[in-house]
C-alpha cells in the first residue's frame, strides 16, 4: 500500500488509510531563506520535502504538505527571506497536530529542515504531549557523518553548513534546474568568537550568504545524502516506535 | 519583464528584482481542507496559488509561497481536514507582511482561497497597515457573478460553493490529474435556518462534504471562471494602486 | 411572564427566572462610533439595546446590559469614537457568555449593532460553543430587504447605511430626543475602488461621517424597520432552537 | 458651559467641547455583580455613573458612558453575576484610554464602582501612562469616613460594604425605583479568618449575598454619601491636576 | 521534625517529608528594589525571606528558595532597581504553584514582601484555585500594628514606610552587614494629592528614594517587628487551615 | 575595584559602579530540579552562581541575583522539582534585561546553568537585540572538554552529565556542606533511541535520577572544572566585547 499525500488526496483517501491502521504522519518544516546567489530560497522546504516523502513512502504513512515558511530571522538581513516568529511556528506545528490527532492519526514525525525551527518545533511537541499526543521531532539524523564522509571542502565551521557543497548537493539531486552553477562562490567567513551566543544577522558575516563552498556540489553526492539522512532517520523512527510501544 | 517566483528564486533574483522597481508581492492563502469525495484536500490552495500567479504574471511581480494550510473548523470532522487557529492564521499574515515590508515590498496583495481566513487575514492587514504596510486582501472577486455565468446547475445557497460545478471546475482547470470524476456525486443539504450565525460543523450536514452538484463540470469552465476573476482581480489591483497614490 | 432585565433585577429574580426554565439571554452588542453631525455616538447600542428588548419580551427572556463599546477602528479618525481593539471586544463575550453558562443559561442570543464586532463576536461564539455553550450571532436580519422596501434614498453602496434614512429613522423611533433634524446633510462618498479590501479611514472619505441621505427620515420609517427586524430574528432564533434541539 | 454625554452626544458635539480646551473626560467603570435581594445586578454601575455625573458637570468635562460589567469572581456563585476576566477589564480600560488620547483628551479620571475592577484598572492606566496618558483612579473617597459618619449600623467588616445601608441608600437616592425594601435583610456573616489573603466565593459566607444591614436605609443618607464622595473627588482630581502640571 | 529548605535539599528529602504528611509549603516572594542608600536592593527579599523562614520552622514545612525580583516599577528610575511586569509575577507563582501542587503540596503559603508583587501573587493565586490548589497570601500581617508600637519617627504616609525606622530595623536583624549606617537619612517627601491614585515615579518624589526616618533604627526594633508579623502570621495560617478543612 | 553584587549593593553604589563606566553585567539563571539523592534541589543555582561570581570579579562588573528557579519539565516527576513554563523564562530574562538596559547596563552575560533554560533565554537575548540591547547567553563554555580531561568515570550519553562525577565535583567546590557521599549511586540508564527527540520524563529513565557515576568527585575536581569554564568564558566574553565594538 501507498503513502497518502494528503494535498493530492481526498478525504475519503485519508479515511480509507487511516482504517487500514497506518496512522503515522510526516510533516516537513521548511523555510524561505536565502541560500547564497546559485540556491533558490525555498532551499531548506526542498530538502525537508524531499526526505519526509521517502520516509512516508517506507512507512505508508500519511505525508502532509510542507510548511513553506520558518523562523530565519538570522537571515532577515538578505532580500527574499521571509521570517515567522517562532510563536508563530510553535503555532503552526501546535495547530497541526490538534487537527492531525482529532482525524485519528497516532504519531507526527517532524522532520525539520531549518535551524530557527528547531526550538518553536520542540515547543510545540510539548505542548501537544501533555495532551497526550506523540511528537518526534527529526533535524536530518546523520548529516554531520556522512557530509563528513561526502565532502571534499571544509565545513564553515562545526555543524554550519550553509549554501555550501552538502546544500548544494542535495538540491542538485531533488531539484537541479533551480541550482545555478555558474553562480557557485565560496565563502569562509570569520565567524565572531561569540557566533552562536548571541542573536546576529548572517549578512555582517557572508555578503554572499554562502558559509562553505559549493563548487564540487554534485547530485550523485546529494542522493548519498539524503539517502544516509533517510536510512538513520528510519532507525530513529523506529527506535522511537519501540519505545513508546514498551 | 518576468515575474520573480521566490520558491524558485535565489535573494540575488529578489534584489535585482526589487531593484527594478517592481515592488508588488502576490501571497496565495490556502487551506487543507475537505472537498468531497473527488477533490484534493489542497483545492482552495490550488485555487489560490492558479489565480495568484495569473496576477503576479500580469504585474511582473513577487509570487510568494502558498500557505498550504488554513483555518477551517467547520470541516474538523472530515479526516484528513487540518485547520490552524484564527490566530495563527493572522500570525503567519502578519508574520510574512513584515518580512515583506522590511525586504522593500511596498504592497501585498493576499489572494485567500479559504473563507475562515478571511477576518484573521484582514486582522493582520489591520495590523500591518497601523505599521505603515499596504496590503490588499482579494477573495476571488467577481467569483459570484462569473459562477451564474458559467454553471448549469443550482447554488447550495448564495454564495456557497463547496466542492460543486465552480470548484470541480477550476481544479479540472489546474490540476485535472486531481479530480476524480468516478466519485462525482451531487449534495443539496437542507441549512439549518441559523446556518452563518452559530459555530456550525460541515459534516452534521453533509456527509459527502460537497454542497452542490460538481457533475457538469469541465476544465473549459474552470478556464472562463478563472480568467474572469484574475480580470477583475486586476481591476482591483488598478482601483487600490490609484487609491493609495492618489 | 416577562422578560426579566438584569440591569434592573436582583440576584434572586434572576434566579426565579431560571427556575421557571426560560433559559435564553439575549446580549445586545453596541459601540460609541461617529454617526454624523445629527445622530449621538451611541447609535449603534442604542439600535441593538432596542431591538435586543422586543426579542427579550417575545421570549420572556434574560435581557443583559448592552456593551456600549465596540471595534470601530475605521471611525477612528472622528472625535469622541472610542474604539475596542478586536481582541477585547472577543474576550468580553467570552467572559459573559462563561458567566451566562455557570448561571444557567443554555442558549446567548448575541444582537450586534457594529460591523466592527462581527468577526470578534463570532469569535467568541466558536470559543463557547468548544466549551459546550450555544451562542446565536444576530446581525439585524432582514435590514437590507426592509430597508429597500422603506427607504426612499439610495444606498451609499451595497449594504453600506451609515447615519443614513435607515439609521436616522431607527433612531427617531427609539430615542428622538437625540436627532438633530437641523444637522441632516446627505453625502453619498466616492469610495475607492479597493473598499472593503484594506483598511481604510472612513474620515478620508466623508467628512461629515454620513454615506448616505438621512433627510427623509421618519420615526414611522424607523418602527417599521425595527418591527421586521425583530420578526426576523425571531424567526432566526425559533430555527436555531428547533435545529440545536433536532 | 455644560459637561458634554457622550452616549447623547454626536461626534461634532465632542469635536466642539474638546476645540473649547476642556479635555478632561470621566469613565464610570461599574459591574453587573449580585447585591442581596433587594437591590439591582448593575449596583455597582449606578454608583459609579451616579458620582461620575457630578463630577462631569462640576468639571464641564467629557462623561463616558459606563462600563457595565467588571471583575467579579468572587460573587459569581449567585445566578445573574456577569464577571469578566481582569485582563479583559484591563484590555477595555486601556482601549478606551487610547482612543480619548487620539481624541484628544489629555486626563482619563476612572471612577471605579468594583472591587474586583481596582487591580486591572490600575494595570491599565500604568500601560497607558508608558504611552504618556494621563489617567487617575478613584474608589468613592471618602466613602469610609462619611460611611461612619451617616451610617447607624455595623459594617461587616472594616471597609467592607455590600448591599448595606451605605450601598443601598446610595441607590435609594439614585434609582429608587429599582430597591425593594420589602426584601431588606440584614446579615453579618462570619468572616474566616483569611477572609482577602486567597480566593473565596461569597456564596459560601453569606447565602443572601448581604454584608451589612439594609433596613435604616434612606435617600437622604444615600444624598450625603454620593455629596460626599463627589466633594472628595473634586479634591483629588483638583490636586493631580495641580501635581501633573506642576 | 524540621523544616526543608529545598535549595539545601536533595528530591529524596523533598519525598521524605511530603510522605509524613506535611504538605504546607511557604515562598517568599521579593524584590530588587533600591531602599535608600543604607539598604541593600534586596532588603524585600531579606524580610520575606527572614519571615518566611520562621514560619516554616514553626509548621515544620517545606521552604522554597526566595524569588529576589518582583515588580516594581515605581522604583525604577532609581539604578539598580530590576522590575518584573506584573503579568512575569503571575506567571512565576502561578508556575511555581502548579509544580508544587503535582508534588505533592496542599498549601502554598505566600509571603510577600513587595507592594507592587500584591496585586499579580493575588492573581495567581485566583488561577490556582481555578485548578483545585490552595494559595494563602500575606503581606507582612501585624506591620502596621507593631510598627506603631515600636517605631519612635513618622510614617511617610500611612501604611508607607520605606527605607524608613522599620525597614531598616529588620534588615539590622536579619542581615546587619548589609546595612551603612553612616548613610542614615531621614526624607518626608510632600505627596502629591493623588498619591496611589496615578502610576508614579518615587525618584521625582524622594531623591535619596527614603520615605521616612531610619535613624533610630535597631537590631531590637527589627527583631520584635519580625517576632510579631510571624506570631500574627501563624495566626493567620492557623485561621486560615481551620477554615479550608471546615 | 571590585565587582558590586545588586543583592548587597544599595541603589547608589549601583550608580557609582555605572558611573565608573564598567556597565557589564552577569545574571546566572540557574533551576529547582532533582540531582540525584545527594546533591540539592539547587545545584544548576548554585555552579550558575559561583561561575557567574567569578567572571564578575574578573570584569569588575555588576553581579545579578541569581534566578533560583528555570525550565525543567523533563525532571517534574521527582518531588521537589519546581518548573516554569519557557515562557516565564523568556519573560524573566527580557525585564532583568530591559531594566538592566533602562539602569544603564551595556552588556548582560546570562550565565545559564539549565538545559530547559536555553532556548527561553535565547528568545529572550532576540527580543532585546530588537530593542538594541546586547546579551550573550553562555551555557559553561569548556565542560565537555574540561569534563573529559577530569573524569575518571564515562558520560551517561554525549554531553549528557547530570549528578554524575563532574556536576557532584562542582558542588563539592562550592557548597560542599549540600553534599551527601553516603547517598553516592552510579546509574547509566539506557537511553530510548529518540532521546532529545520527544518530550520525555527523566523519572521513567532514570529512577534515581543519576545519570553517570558520582562516586569519583572530590572538590578538586570541581574546582579545576570551574577554574576552566571561567577561563573560557572569559576568553568568550572577551571575544563577544571585541566583536561587538568592532
Amino acid at each position: 500500500m501507498p503513502m497518502t499525500e494528503l494535498a493530492a488526496a481526498s478525504w475519503t483517501d485519508v479515511r480509507e488509510h487511516l482504517d487500514s491502521g497506518r496512522t503515522l504522519a510526516v510533516l516537513p518544516f521548511g523555510a524561505l531563506e536565502q541560500h547564497g546567489p546559485h540556491l533558490p530560497l525555498s532551499t531548506d522546504t526542498i530538502q525537508a520535502a524531499g526526505v519526509a516523502e521517502r520516509i512516508a513512502r517506507h512507512y505508508e504513512a500519511l505525508l502532509l504538505p510542507a510548511v513553506p515558511y520558518g523562523e530565519t530571522w538570522d537571515n532577515g538581513g538578505f532580500p527574499g527571506t521571509i521570517s515567522l516568529a517562532a510563536s508563530t511556528v510553535t503555532a503552526i506545528c501546535r495547530d497541526i497536530g490538534l487537527s492531525a490527532q482529532s482525524s485519528g492519526v497516532t504519531t507526527l514525525v517532524v522532520m525539520n529542515g531549518d535551524y530557527g525551527n528547531r526550538a518553536p518545533v520542540h515547543a510545540a511537541a510539548r505542548e501537544l504531549s501533555i495532551g497526550g499526543f506523540d511528537t518526534l521531532v527529526l533535524d536530518y539524523p546523520g548529516l554531520a557523518e556522512i557530509g563528513d564522509t561526502v565532502k571534499e571542502t571544509a565545513w564553515a565551521a562545526p555543524g554550519l553548513c550553509h549554501a555550501d557543497e552538502i546544500e548544494t548537493s542535495m538540491v542538485l539531486a531533488l531539484e537541479p534546474r533551480l541550482v545555478h552553477p555558474d553562480r557557485f562562490v565560496a565563502a569562509y567567513p570569520e565567524l565572531p568568537a561569540d557566533f552562536g551566543r548571541r542573536p546576529i544577522r548572517f549578512d555582517t558575516l557572508s555578503p554572499s550568504g554562502v558559509f562553505g563552498d559549493p563548487r564540487p556540489a554534485t547530485a550523485a553526492k546529494g542522493e548519498a545524502i539524503i539517502a544516509y539522512v533517510v536510512e538513520r532517520s528510519i532507525e530513529e523512527i523506529d527506535g522511537h516506535l519501540a519505545a513508546i510501544s514498551a
